[in-house]
């Protein structure tokens, strides 16, 4: 019985998104008329075209989108660190030596320029405490728990109702026309894979992230997998198109990104490849949003910005580009 | 026109798997009538029944299968090895010292005794010349050439020739069921890739296994991936758990191996989770394909095949309950 009724579910789902893309409305309502949402759905018709010399196979449709600053808002600092600086002062009772250590003094005491100045060796501790010492199915907790309470500091908003609805439209279109996309990020592959279905339709299998080691064992004759206090692989920088390589297998023919740690995943995707579209989401709404690039610490857009005309990379004027921002935004 | 086309035959393919699953047809017709296949149906049937309390949702029905010995065969010794020797015989025009060093020289005489011998030290010398020191896209199109041409000593047919037509037809039936299929193998991923496809399937993002550590640049203006003579991750024992959870981050909720470095894989599937179902293929047939397990070398099955009765994994009797091997077989 449930297979007749997934399968007639199924049908429908094709048949929605059929008529979504085949009809009059306009796949991506929120984004104006400009040229970066002209070139996207110009790319999209063309590689589904089966008439067309760039038509692409659907199994070839690989779409990958960075995370943070291109799914979802990455200021004042990424959310990822807020996340790690809520669970040092959710700890911090059973650790009262905290009060005089560094860095959790200063990351109890919310004094980020201290934090930072300890370099990677603070971040390494903060991240031994916060995201290691508990098996994954503890961590997946505390991540799920975390991210339905925890709100930003200048919003107020949950952290996963800050994603950018022009974006959620181009998820959504992509996947109608058979793209399947995967998120690449230089955040933790276990921090995001706990919301990213609910929150993009995007399912774990489907997200590359940074990771830290981790071991299987028995424990009171229950499987586990124990996370680690040791990085194992940074998905950021050449790590994009590594780890793009190892998850997938393919060369992506989309790829979104927004900073320099994205600069390698937009050349793996469109340099010499033929079609295929890189796109960038530059940060230039202050009022709405955040406006920075060449200098920003956070999500520094500098030498992919530069390198985008010579490429053919899509960049888009998130100010002017899009008529809303979050999709609670008005 | 194309979305539309997909579109129909999304649905036609849909309807034609319900009505196979739903209709009187054997979904497993090379397996006689025996347990095993019908533990395999039993199991299918209720997790995919929305009235059962072992109901799983589709998202959540992923099924990771080992691959040597479980979807191909694997003797007289891993077809990655007959590769690897393959490779150093196609080189050895370019490299003369080899007639005079080991393990190449013994490599080059066949003489595996010798090869064996040499322990890891030696394996990892030949991967590193005959897997390593190109690009992804060559070693791509190496193992492509191999596949198609390469033909087994014993059988005299081609490698990816030689996998199980029951094991097939059971990926075809879990996937009509919405089953994720997967491979989760000790062989190398990028070895497996370039073939999985048509073979199994399985496309390359459903493939999991050992790799080497690959570096990214831009060589004459083109971005590549170059592999390097270092193992980055075995992807056997209690390494699959940890292949799973990097790749898949869900766990399985059906795997299938034949050898004691599937055990790990079996626990993590199916150990305090319900439902789940853990199933070994056991090399019992001596005449058809071979016999072995306890003692074997190669995909040695011990301490795996006594932990089955305790933990309820399903042994697959290859010689009474398969009615035929390879697709070829009569």
């Amino acid at each position: 019985m449930k297979t007749r009724r997934t399968a007639l579910l199924s049908i429908v789902a094709v048949l929605a998104s059929t008529t979504s893309t085949m009809g009059q409305s306009d796949p991506l309502p929120s984004w104006n008329d400009v040229k970066s949402k002209s070139a996207i759905i110009e790319f999209v018709e063309r590689v589904t075209d089966d008439s067309n010399q760039d038509y692409v196979k659907p199994a070839e449709r690989i779409a990958t989108f960075d995370n943070d600053g291109a799914l979802w808002s990455e200021q004042p600092f990424y959310f990822q660190l807020a996340f790690a600086l809520d669970r040092v002062k959710a700890m911090a009772p059973q650790y009262p030596e905290w009060k005089e250590k560094q860095p959790f003094k200063a990351a109890l005491e919310g004094d980020l320029k201290t934090v930072m100045a300890g370099g990677k060796k603070s971040l390494l501790e903060l991240i031994a405490v916060t995201h290691a010492g508990m098996t994954t199915d503890e961590f997946e907790e505390i991540v799920t728990d975390w991210i339905s309470t925890a709100r930003h500091p200048k919003t107020g908003m949950l952290y996963n109702e800050m994603i950018y609805q022009p974006m959620l439209e181009l998820l959504i279109y992509l996947r109608a026309n058979e793209f399947k996309t995967f998120i690449v990020s230089g955040g933790g592959i276990e921090f995001m894979r706990p919301w990213t279905e609910t929150t993009y339709g995007i399912p774990p299998e489907q997200v590359i992230g940074s990771s830290i080691k981790t071991k299987f064992e028995i424990r009171d004759g229950k499987p586990v997998i124990v996370r680690l206090p040791e990085i194992d692989f940074i998905d950021d920088n050449a790590g994009k198109p590594i780890g793009i390589h190892s998850h997938i297998g393919r060369r992506p023919i989309f790829a979104a990104g927004n900073s320099d740690g994205d600069k390698e995943m937009l050349e793996w995707t469109t340099i010499g490849r033929t079609p295929s579209l890189g796109v960038i989401v530059h940060h230039t709404d202050a009022k709405r949003e955040w406006a920075y690039d060449h200098d920003s610490h956070i999500g520094k857009l500098d030498k992919a910005l530069d390198a985008a005309p010579r490429q053919g990379w899509i960049v888009i004027d998130m100010k002017n580009d899009w008529k809303k921002i979050y999709p609670r935004s008005k």
